[in-house]
């Protein structure tokens, strides 16, 4: 039985998927393709038992690398895909993927130099597990020979967004690992073109298969400047809640490399093993719509959208509240959210980063934030706000408590819809149910948590001269906000 | 001193600004060039004192038809735009231009057949109303002379989507009246192309001058069979709140005709006159963008809106909660509201209307309704709805009252946020000031004022088994809906 530990790397944050990706909730934990995210998709792929050529592949709990800003909604969504991570590093920063592997290698290693890790971005589609389950098998042969193993998928266009990996030699067998002569960044599309026709290149996936103690040796061999700051990192690590908080002094003095760069350039002992099932990293609204599927017409809808007399086109609504109707389009690109539209070009899909960098210049929060803060918690979202008012959602996990706080410019209403919420107000403790409601006079110290074992959802109606996040004194607070 | 009664209609609701434009609110009451409505400019531009040749216009208060639905849409909106209404009169059903017109012309007749009409639609766009008045002031001679007369626009471009006045004659001042050979109905490209350059048309804007005692022996003359219905229509109309409502009898037996084809097209003492300035009936989003003044690129944009190398297009915001931004777009129109989002090319214009057939056919309520829903009392709308909750957020005027009402399933917290509440519940009444609640428990017979001077706003959160609006039982209503 080999068992394999997932390596998930969590930490990005891109902008070409906006409106849909932001900055406080990007593309990985969005709801792209289905009823889950790309992370949740990863970590259920890479879970319990896979299936190697001789049906003998198990996955161990995954390590998730993060950062502090995702850390809770990466234990919310494993919780919600029923993964159990074994460990979640938080990035005190983003370095690039080097640090961050050599993080989680050197991690695993301290408990068992043979540990066998599956690095993968977790913000990819791969929609047939069970190829993916027996390419993973496939490369643990070459793993045992010591060697480091990437994956690259086979190319099925003239794809210019991608970086390719070159072949060497010749496979008697095409699924057969192949050493690689190196690495080809984006092409222009006359040398996509050829590369396609030669047949000897793969998409880059950035997926990984090595032993702890091999690519432990190959940094320290390749890249040993990296060595000192990130196991300082590490042994100076400080757990928080479950999480394994990097320490940022040494992390920051950490090269920001990617690990083709920094290890797998100069590696001698490093096989390519091609993917010859679907794959797309969903780098832009485009590949979005090549993956959704679209109709004859080549068009995509999701959500509650409406194309009519339309062409190559993807229109989609991220909202249930709203319709998207399209009419006459031809290689456009709509989508909307409950505070956003984007309507684009299907050709500028690799500009969307200019949208956001528009809005941030107007100071418009759509940049980066979306309308519900998720927190430690739980989450929150603005209803309504007005003139002296504000009106919030407020959902609690079971067990969650917001912090002891208190506030200057304004009083609260609050009013359970759903679950029990326990509520105290300047020391006296009451339990509230569905339909019952309290009000929190300005100044009152208070605390509202869920004592119960299903989600509180509450609204809160604020009144008062100033209703703005930061008129807040926390007095205790169980994740370290006081 | 020339007295002038203009005659607003107000009672149509056209689907192709949908989605700004929607049955239950539609486009002449909607801001859609400015701070007003184009109702409430229409009514504006009608009122008070003008300026004709002399000097010497003065306007009466406005006969506005509308229906029932939009009755109190009407009256708020005259009263915002400071306008005092002479006659609000309800269409039972919408009838076209013939029954309302003469409707209006009777009701004006029975006081003084001597009264001036200017009938006009309330949702055209006229920037410049100096000219207007003129134009009006050189009308009123030839209405001395027993002339019913039509205003006509002199084409700028040669435009298919209206209808044209064809000229008889030749006259000395192009300004001058001129006798109508006839209508045209909107023309093929060609078409239009000759008479913008021939000269001797003019775009139908559906503009009227005529005296009551004119247009009623036009009507008695060429139409005789609307007399009989409309004049029972009239004589049966039932006051209500102020309002005038026809009665829906005989009403609904005077032809749908409208007034060029059951009077105009044959009378012989109609005259023409041309208005050289500016005018638009914002009959599509082309219409829109064109006069929005697009910029150099042109682009026009409003709202939190943003284009980013954008040709031809017209990006629109409709809710300072949505930022929209286009990229690479050429001849699109995108216009997104809260709760509905329409992309088209700029060449369908005029098939907006199939985005509301297709939303219809589909259930939504996007298709006629806004989120926002008038009520005589006021306006409400829904933050959110979840499972056994919806929270709402309530205006009520000054002086207006909900009905005394109960509901079966549900239970509501109510939290003043601005104004003054009276609140009776189960007989007892209380004052509740800002930042005040009350718990209306499931079944309790309650009613809502605001017996202040300022628009009372409060936050409602039902919680029940049914939260619906078919849930309630009234027992009295200021509005005569018990």
């Amino acid at each position: 039985m080999a068992h394999v530990t997932p390596v998930l790397l969590a930490g990005g944050s891109g902008t070409r998927l906006w409106p849909l990706s932001r900055q406080s909730y990007p593309k990985q934990f969005a709801r792209l393709t289905g009823e889950e995210s790309l992370f949740q998709a990863s970590a259920r792929r890479m879970a319990g038992r896979g299936l190697g050529p001789e049906g003998d592949l198990h996955f161990a709990a995954p390590v998730v690398l993060t950062n502090a800003d995702f850390r809770f909604i990466v234990t919310e969504q494993l919780a919600q895909a029923g993964v159990e991570p074994g460990a979640v590093l938080i990035e005190p920063e983003g370095r690039n993927t080097a640090p961050a592997i050599l993080a989680a290698a050197l991690h695993l290693a301290a408990e068992d130099a043979e540990a066998i890790l599956l690095v993968a971005p977790s913000d990819h589609v791969v929609p047939d597990a069970r190829a993916f389950h027996a390419l993973v098998g496939r490369g643990l042969a070459a793993v045992a020979e010591g060697r480091l193993v990437t994956f690259g998928v086979r190319p099925t266009r003239a794809e210019t967004a991608y970086g390719y990996l070159e072949l060497d030699g010749e496979a008697c067998d095409p699924e057969d690992p192949r050493p690689l002569r190196g690495f080809v960044e984006k092409p222009d599309a006359a040398r996509a073109a050829r590369m396609l026709a030669d047949g000897g290149y793969l998409w880059n996936a950035g997926i990984f298969l090595f032993s702890a103690r091999d690519v432990v040796a190959a940094f320290r061999r390749h890249a040993p400047v990296l060595c000192d700051p990130v196991e300082a990192a590490l042994r100076e690590a400080r757990p928080d809640l479950g999480f394994l908080r990097l320490a940022p002094g040494p992390w920051g003095r950490a090269d920001a490399i990617s690990i083709d760069y920094a290890v797998m350039e100069k590696a001698a002992n490093l096989s390519a093993l091609p993917f010859e099932a679907a794959w797309s990293d969903l780098g832009g609204w485009d590949a979005v719509w090549r993956e959704s599927g679209p109709d004859g017409d080549g068009v995509a809808t999701s959500g509650g959208a409406t194309a009519i007399d339309c062409r190559d086109t993807l229109l989609r609504s991220e909202s249930p509240g709203v319709e998207v109707v399209g009419i006459g389009l031809k290689d456009i690109m709509a989508v909307a959210t409950p505070d956003a539209v984007l309507v684009a070009h299907m050709g500028r899909a690799q500009e969307v980063r200019r949208a956001v960098a528009a809005l941030k210049a107007k100071g418009a929060p759509q940049a980066t934030q979306f309308p519900k803060d998720h927190r430690p918690w739980g989450w929150f979202e603005t209803l309504v706000v007005g003139p002296r008012f504000r009106v919030k959602r407020i959902l609690v996990h079971p067990g969650a408590s917001l912090s002891l706080q208190s506030h200057f410019h304004r009083a609260e209403h609050w009013i359970v819809v759903s679950g029990t919420a326990r509520v105290t107000i300047d020391g006296a403790q009451q339990v509230l149910s569905e339909n019952q409601s309290v009000y929190v006079p300005l100044g009152a110290v208070h605390r509202m948590e869920n004592p119960g074992r299903v989600p509180m959802v509450l609204i809160e109606v604020q009144t008062g001269a100033y209703v703005e996040e930061d008129d807040i004194v926390r007095y205790e607070d169980a994740y370290a906000r006081a």
